[in-house]
């Protein structure tokens, strides 16, 4: 296990199979992959020894998730440096491998920087000061979970009354998407390590199954006490009192504190409000964007309408492997299907970041926690 | 097409396959059912022609909704009697063909009775009053949709500003769970023949998509403009302002109004609340339980966690076909998973039934229904 994942574990972690890591020899050089395609059914390792089979790997969603998918990028520049390859060609063909994916240009131009920088000292020199890069996101995204881990940690403890917190949870905000233990499943974690986690109740997710799938699984590799609900039954387990509070990601945070999650999001949000149940929102400051004002500005993403009217079974064999599909409704059937809602801030208890928490949620709360990080980055 | 089932479709349905029918010579004496076990990708009929057959066709779900077990097993009755089979035993093996359905064995009891009344009178007389029994209790099935269906438009009509209607609706509630058009969907229905239906939104329904399997189905075959959607994206459609009301059915009505349904009425009512939007229940007049005081008094079932962590394609194949299923979460995941949920009085707007309308929904406006309907019943 490369270090700096190690490091995102201390304290006690079971997920046994890094979501990414750095091979050396006689292993590699490789990029080492979980492959996210064959779980939960198996956890297999996916050792992309070439860029040509690191694009593949991207291509097939054996990684995904933004901060991750920049990690992958960084590491896959470093590799073709390692291996003596066009750096250039190689940095291009990873940022492309996917077109909407912002974090995967991020991470590819930030090792490609420090390479370029260094090329004065020779190839070698220049290589290794893309493999340092790419190692020092990797620490830097773990450091951040951590950081957010506890501070959604502390801020439970002071908004509930027991010290055995039942946590909802929705979509997939764990390892599986971070160099690190992630945002809101790593404050669960964090709360299970810590003797306090009484239980973790996880939305299966429609229509991708991103609860059922990847957060079922990571909470089962953490011995976590878990169970899973179909997305319909949050609001039975809110009505007998059965949830302490609502922790989720976010995908962007407007000006205003409106929140853009996971689809299915916001209902929780309304529930968790009727039931005067904390509503938290975990995420790294990155994800504040001054640019978008507030919910209405944001842009929502309509997907395919055969997610909803075609169930995919999870791909059963890795990279290149088909999904198979399956209709569950009649042929011509048109579906609405959004990839995510918006929450607006009056009902969002808290915006939860790797420099500290907001709340309420407001502008100028938001507009200072911004501050505050970028005179931390710059000290 | 059976008389009562053509009645119900009066004024322009477009289903072109009756739920249930009588089957006259030659094709009978038989119980044609439509074979809800190869919906949405087959509509085939499914001709029992002795007990044995209709006991299968039970059992396998080609044939399921409370009404339309109770219509089923009058006929099964009635057919073992035109048969000149022994009618105490075929009686018994129908009514116990499912253990918890209640109206298979009210539907039993009643054609049952009309045929040892009639006995004295010879076994060909018995046998047409078992099957005249048969045939009055779809009638009455079906009246009573046709009357549901005038009340709950008239509502819409009066709560509504516009005369475009966009409801929202869970499960299914339609001819496919009724000797008629059913209850909430039979609202949507009566909408779009009056040209008042500007859009129906089909929630999904997990876990067993009924919504996405049936009611997708019929709105189809109505030519309705459905759209699906999964149960998360409701929360999107509300504050979008694209939801004019809700319309759902009920299991199980408490004497102060609180209505057990399917999983995921609840959130959808806490969303109607917190939008200003309308949340219509319609059902009929015998799902009122004076015996049941409170929502807190209704035993909330726990169906198997399997339904949540495996996915049940549809059964391909009739009668004896087995449906695929597949793992979608880790193995050893436990789930929550109750087959239904209760809405609390105040979030219901009215309590539609086949002898009108209770809103605001209270004990004192059940109570005088409930007498309304015997008084009508007795007259």
């Amino acid at each position: 296990m490369a270090d700096q994942y190690a490091q995102s574990h201390e304290g006690g972690g079971r997920i046994r199979t890094p979501s990414i890591r750095w091979g050396e020899p006689p292993e590699g050089p490789a990029v080492v992959l979980l492959d996210q395609t064959r779980l939960p059914s198996e956890e297999a390792e996916l050792a992309c020894k070439d860029v040509p089979a690191l694009v593949r790997a991207i291509r097939s969603l054996a990684v995904r998730g933004a901060p991750l998918l920049g990690i992958t990028g960084a590491y896959g520049v470093a590799l073709a440096a390692v291996r003596g390859e066009d750096v250039d060609e190689a940095a291009e063909a990873i940022a492309t491998a996917r077109p909407t994916a912002v974090n995967l240009g991020r991470g590819v131009r930030r090792a490609h920087a420090a390479y370029r920088a260094a090329g004065g000292a020779g190839q070698a020199e220049a290589a290794a000061a893309a493999l340092a890069e790419a190692k020092a996101l990797h620490a830097e995204d773990a450091e951040a979970s951590r950081r957010m881990a506890g501070h959604g940690l502390a801020l439970l403890d002071e908004l509930l009354p027991g010290n055995r917190h039942r946590l909802l949870t929705h979509c997939n905000t764990g390892a599986l998407v971070s160099g690190g233990e992630g945002t809101a499943l790593a404050v669960a974690i964090a709360a299970h390590r810590a003797g306090r986690l009484r239980r973790l109740w996880v939305d299966e997710t429609r229509p991708l199954l991103q609860g059922a799938r990847l957060t079922a699984y990571e909470a089962a590799r953490h011995g976590m006490p878990y169970t899973l609900l179909v997305d319909n039954a949050a609001g039975s387990l809110f009505a007998a009192g059965e949830v302490d509070a609502v922790v989720i990601g976010a995908d962007r945070i407007a000006a205003d504190g409106s929140v853009a999650n996971k689809v299915g999001s916001y209902p929780l949000a309304v529930l968790a409000r009727y039931h005067h149940v904390p509503f938290l929102v975990v995420a790294p400051v990155t994800t504040v964007d001054p640019d978008t004002p507030d919910g209405a500005s944001i842009e929502v993403e309509q997907r395919a309408g055969q997610e909803v009217t075609e169930f995919m079974a999870p791909r059963v064999r890795g990279v290149g492997g088909v999904s198979e599909s399956r209709s569950v409704a009649p042929a011509g059937t048109q579906a609405y299907n959004p990839a995510f809602d918006v929450t607006p801030p009056e009902l969002v208890t808290a915006i939860v970041t790797e420099y500290g928490a907001v709340s309420p949620v407001t502008t100028d709360g938001l507009v200072e926690l911004c501050a505050r990080s970028r005179q931390v980055t710059m000290s």
